[in-house]
C-alpha cells in the first residue's frame, strides 16, 4: 500500500532531505521538530509540523513513545527515521509497526541483528565474506609466531579485553613476535587484569570502502556500487566518493557480490549499507559492519548512479515493485561529497554553533548541496555539527576533485567557524588529487599540513 | 598567443561568467565597473578592479575610449565584451585591435556587416540561406493576388516604408487580397507618406530558434546545436532551451548546416549565433539575424553540450587550437534557462530596483544559477533589469521541466519584486509542459491566463 502521509523522525539536512523525497513522490509529510527547530527550513518545507518537546533529543526527537504518538495523532501512516537518532533502535522500529506504521527501513530482527558486532560478523563468515584474518586466543609467545606465520606479515597482537588501542602492538617479521608478546600481554593484563591476547593481519595501507544495497525484504538485493570513505578524523568520515577509484575491476565485483550475498541471507529490507576494510597492498577487502539506514553520504551514489534512494525506501516501504534489475544500475563518472562542519579546525575542531550571517552556496550545474542552513540560520548547541553536505560530480575523479576545489572557494559562510578552511586545504592536496589516501592519511599527514599551511 | 590578462567590459551575471571562465583558465582578470557596482560579485571575483566612472553607463561602461584606456593602463592584453553595451560595436572592436589589443570576438568588419540588417540578408542569400520568401513591390490588387498565389497561403501585406504592425495585412486567401490591398495602401500612405506595398509568406506558428556557432577566423566553424527562444514578451527572450523539441532531424541538420554555410562564408571569427524563425506547420525556417557575441542563453547550450563556450571564446581569441571536431560536439539531454529580473510582472513589467534581502537560490545537481546577485545585493536602476539565469538540466525535455518547476519552487528572492511568479506560472503551465509554445504564445496565451492566475 503506497505511502500518503510520511512522518519525518529527524532533524537537520536529512529531514529536508526526505520531506523532498516525499513531495516528489506525492507524499504528504509531516516533520517532528524539537523547540530549537521550529524555525528551520525543513519546518517551512514540509506540510505539517509538530513540535515534539524541548531541545535536548532525549526530550524530543529520542523519545521512541513521543514520536509514535504523533505520527499517529497525525494521521501518518509511515516512519522515515533518517540517519542517527532512532533509525536504529530495533525497538522503535518494532514501536512503529505494532502501533500500524510502515517504518521505512529494515525489520526489527535486522536492525537487532546486524547492530550486534558478533552476530554481524557470524552473518558475513556464514555468507562467505571475509573478515579480517585472525587467530584464536594464543598460549604463549611461540605459539604467537606460528599463528603470526600462518597469517602473513604484518600482524597486530590485539588484548582479547582490550579497545582503544591499548595493548596493541604492530609485529613485522617472527623475530619481532616475542618482544611484542611480552610488552602486549603485560599492558593488557595491567590495563584490563587479563593479558590474554589474539592476532589479526594488520593492514598496512586500508581503505574504507562500503557498498550501497537495497533489498526487497523477500531475498531480492540490488547494489548500487560502492563508495570510498578513507578520509576520515576520529573514525568519522570527513569525505566521501563513489565510485572507490582505486580498486581493480575484479576486486570490485567480488566486493558487490559479497555485499549483496550478506543482505540476501536475511532477506535485507530497504537501505543499507555494507562496510568493508580494503587492503590495498593487497588487493583483499574484509567485512566491518552494516548500517541498517540511509547513510549521511548517500548523495555520492545518487549522483554516481543517477538514482534517488531516499524515493527508492518510500516506494519500497510502501510496497512498490521498483520494476529495476541489476544492470539497470550503472555508474556514470565520480562524485565527491564533503561534509560541511559548525566546527572551528583552528581550535581542535571544537563545536561553533551560533548565528549564520551570511550563506552565500556555489550555484553551478554539477553541484549539489544538502543542507538545511540558510543565510540567517540559527544552529543550536544541542545536536551534532555538520551544518550541509557539498557534493560535485564530474565524469571522472580528476574533473570532480577540480570541481570540488571550485565549489568550495565559490561557498562562503559567515558568522560561524566551519571546517570549510580544511576542506578547501584537503581538496587542494597533491595526495588527495593523485588519490594517495588510506584511512590514516587525514589525521597522520593532511591535518599536520593543514596545521604548518595556517601558521605559515 | 594566449591571453594572459583579460579586461572585462561589462557587468552583471555576464561580467562574473567571464571573470570565472578566466579563471579556469589561469587568465588574470581586470573588472572595469562603474560606481554603482564597485561593491558587487564581480569585483569581488576579479583579480583587479577598476572604477570607469559614475553609473550611467553613457559615462563608463559605453565609453569606448575609457574602457581601451582602462584596459592598456591596467596591462590587460585582451578584451571580453560581454553581450549588449560594446559588445556589437565595431568602432570598438576596431579601437581595441588598433591600440593592440586582442578583441574577444568577431572581427570588426563582421560586425559591421551583419550589424546591417539588409547586408546580413544579401549575405545569407549569397550562402543559400532562406530568407522568408518575400515579393518585389506590388504594382496593384492583381498583382499581388499573382504574388500571394505564387508564395501560397496565408500572406502578410508589409508597407515598404513600415514597421511596428502598421499597414499589415494577413490574407488567407486570393479572394481577401483586394480588400487588404487597397486597406493597407491607404494605412500606408497615410502612416508613411508612401503606399507601396510589399507580400510576405505569413507564418501562422513560428519558432524562434537559433543555432550557437564558433568560428576560427579562417573558415573553420563549429555549430553547438540550436536554441529554441520561443516564449518571448515585447520581442524578448523570457525562456530559451536547448535543442529544440519540436523539429524533425532532417530539418535540424538543414539548419545547422545554413549556419555554418553563412558563419564560413564570412570566415567568420569567435562565438556567434544565427537565427531563424522556425515554420513549424511547414517545417521550413528562415534567416532572421546573425548576433556577433555571446549570448544570453549561451548556458543552455552550454549544459546541453558539456562545453564551455565562454573559455572557447578565450581560448580561440589566444590564438589556441580547440582541437575540436564537429563529431565531439554531442547533445545530451535538455536544457531549460528561464532570466530572472527584478520587475513587477503584476504592474505591467516595471523594473524594480532596490535592495535584495533574502536570497535563497536552489542548490541541486542539474541546476545552475549565473548570477551577481547576494543576499544583501543592491539593484541599482541605471541598468537592465535581469538578475540572474536559472538553467537546469534533465535526460529529456520532461525531466528538465520537472526539474524547472522545483527549482522555481525552492528559489527565494526577497526585498524586490520578480518575474519569479510569472516564470513558476510557465514552467507548470500545460502548454509549455507539452511544448504548445510558438513566439506568440506568452502575449497571447500566458501572460492573460496568469493574470487571471492572480486574481481569482
Amino acid at each position: 500500500m503506497p505511502i500518503r502521509r510520511l512522518f519525518v523522525a529527524n532533524r537537520g539536512e536529512i529531514a529536508l532531505r526526505v520531506v523532498r523525497a516525499a513531495q516528489s513522490l506525492n507524499i504528504e509529510t509531516v516533520l517532528g521538530v524539537s523547540a530549537a527547530d521550529r524555525d528551520g527550513l525543513g519546518a517551512e518545507t514540509a506540510d505539517r509540523v509538530v513540535v515534539l518537546g524541548p531541545a535536548p533529543a532525549g526530550k524530543s526527537y529520542l523519545d521512541t513513545r513521543l514520536v509514535v504518538h504523533a505520527a499517529k495523532a497525525t494521521g501518518c501512516d509511515a516512519v522515515h527515521p533518517g540517519y542517527g537518532f532512532l533509525s536504529e533502535r530495533a525497538e522503535f522500529a518494532k514501536l512503529c509497526e505494532d502501533e500500524g506504521l510502515i517504518f521505512v527501513g529494515p525489520r526489527p530482527e535486522t536492525i537487532d541483528q546486524v547492530g550486534d558486532k558478533l552476530r554481524a560478523r557470524e552473518l558475513a563468515q556464514r555468507n562467505g565474506v571475509p573478515l579480517v584474518p585472525g587467530s584464536p586466543l594464543l598460549t604463549d609467545a611461540n605459539d604467537a609466531a606460528d599463528a603470526a606465520d600462518e597469517l602473513g606479515y604484518p600482524v597486530v597482537m590485539k588484548a582479547s579485553a582490550g579497545g582503544g588501542g591499548k595493548g596493541m602492538f604492530v609485529a613485522r617479521s617472527r623475530d619481532e613476535i616475542a618482544a611484542s608478546f611480552e610488552r602486549a600481554s603485560n599492558e593488557a593484563q595491567a590495563a584490563f587484569g587479563d593479558g590474554s591476547l589474539y592476532l589479526e593481519r594488520y593492514i598496512e595501507t586500508a581503505r574504507h570502502v562500503e557498498v550501497q544495497i537495497l533489498g526487497d525484504g523477500e531475498g531480492g538485493v540490488w547494489h548500487f556500487g560502492e563508495r570510498d570513505c578513507s578520509v576520515q578524523r576520529r573514525y568519522q568520515k570527513v569525505v566521501e566518493e563513489a565510485p572507490c577509484a582505486a580498486m581493480p575491476e575484479d576486486v570490485r565485483t567480488k566486493l558487490h557480490a559479497a555485499a549483496v550475498d550478506l543482505a540476501a541471507g536475511v532477506h535485507y529490507r530497504n537501505a543499507g549499507t555494507v562496510e568493508f576494510l580494503y587492503d590495498v597492498d593487497r588487493q583483499d577487502f574484509h567485512f566491518i559492519e552494516v548500517n541498517a539506514r540511509i547513510q549521511v553520504e548517500h548523495p555520492v551514489t545518487e549522483m554516481a548512479t543517477g538514482r534517488d534512494l531516499v524515493a527508492c525506501q518510500l516506494r519500497l516501504a510502501g510496497g512498490e515493485d521498483l520494476g529495476l534489475s541489476q544492470d539497470d544500475i550503472r555508474i556514470d563518472g565520480h562524485a565527491i561529497e564533503v561534509r560541511i562542519n559548525a566546527e572551528d579546525p583552528n581550535h581542535d575542531f571544537r563545536p561553533s554553533p551560533g548565528r549564520i550571517t551570511a550563506w552565500r552556496p556555489p550555484t553551478d550545474e554539477h553541484v549539489r548541496l544538502d543542507s538545511h542552513c540558510t543565510a540567517s540560520s540559527l544552529i543550536p548547541p544541542f545536536y551534532d555539527s555538520m551544518i550541509g553536505k557539498l557534493i560535485v560530480h564530474g565524469a571522472d575523479r580528476g574533473q570532480a576533485v577540480e570541481r570540488l576545489q571550485q565549489a568550495l572557494n565559490d561557498f562562503e559562510i559567515e558568522g560561524i567557524a566551519t571546517n570549510l578552511p580544511l576542506q578547501r586545504f584537503i581538496a587542494a592536496h597533491p595526495d588527495f588529487a593523485a588519490n594517495r589516501i588510506d584511512t590514516r592519511w587525514l589525521e597522520q599527514t593532511g591535518l599536520l599540513a593543514f596545521a604548518q599551511d595556517k601558521d605559515s
